[in-house]
């Protein structure tokens, strides 16, 4: 089964976690939370969901993992000011490891400069960004292109976690 | 003296909003607010200051004001998902009017793809976006390009509020 890192920080979107960690878990995966700092607590900007940080992004190393999950809402934003997040987000990329992006989390993609020529979607607001980045936008619930899986909002959730878990499945 | 619009929703960053509103109305210059919904009351996302939206976006013409003030925060990322709300931002660029931006307000240009081959700085997680879009970012408090002010983030208020009064009271 697969190591996947989470990648968050605070007003991440609640839904947009709690559903595909439920998921990989009960799949058998397991989920560690990777942030800003190890042991805080970070919390969701609708629900405030609270989220512990198993490792700090500057401790860790992406050996460590099989996947890389990225939640949206808008801990990506906060994330993309960080060079250690930023860095290893690239690493995923260019290992060509399974990446989950939903909603906002193309934006950290974009800091990596990881999308060119890349095929992916994402939360309407970013659409010009991500067009910028290089990347195809296309406007569907789930794009897998190679290892890069993503969605573009709450409602695209079951498309999500079912193209995610057939990629953590098989790919790992 | 100036007619300025201030474009503004939920999660704007307060003392982005408050500070720059004090000083233009304490020179004589009037504010008014425009967002998604008439007599709204939209949040700040740090102090929750608290701000009732004068004008719809849908229902004003960018022939009723002299300059565009955006203030940052969460509220570019909501605005700029309304197609009113980007081709109003995008009619000032066009006609050169003062355009205010700070923090995360260039999103709304990007958008409205207004910033190809312009100067401009704005907060550090949007860095790779503003590039992407065609602009040359520059790293400084406070950057003015013809009709464009811009700055960083709540501590170069002082800057952007010296550098905003001297165009509104010049410029129109």
């Amino acid at each position: 089964m697969a190591n996947i890192a989470v990648i968050i920080t605070d007003l991440f979107e609640d839904a947009e976690y709690s559903e595909p960690v439920a998921a990989f878990t009960k799949a058998g995966h397991t989920v560690v939370t990777v942030g800003l700092l190890a042991g805080a607590v970070v919390t969701g900007k609708k629900e405030e969901t609270r989220v512990t940080i198993d490792r700090a992004v500057s401790d860790v190393s992406v050996d460590d993992f099989d996947a890389l999950f990225i939640p949206g809402g808008y801990s990506p934003d906060k994330l993309r000011v960080d060079d250690n997040a930023v860095g290893f987000v690239r690493e995923f990329m260019k290992r060509s490891l399974p990446v989950l992006s939903i909603c906002h989390a193309p934006q950290i993609l974009i800091t990596a400069r990881t999308l060119t020529g890349r095929k992916i979607t994402g939360y309407k607001s970013i659409i010009q960004d991500i067009k910028n980045a290089g990347a195809e936008f296309i406007d569907r619930a789930v794009v897998e292109d190679k290892n890069l899986i993503s969605s573009r909002n709450p409602g695209d959730l079951p498309a999500f976690i079912e193209t995610s878990l057939r990629k953590l499945g098989s790919g790992t």
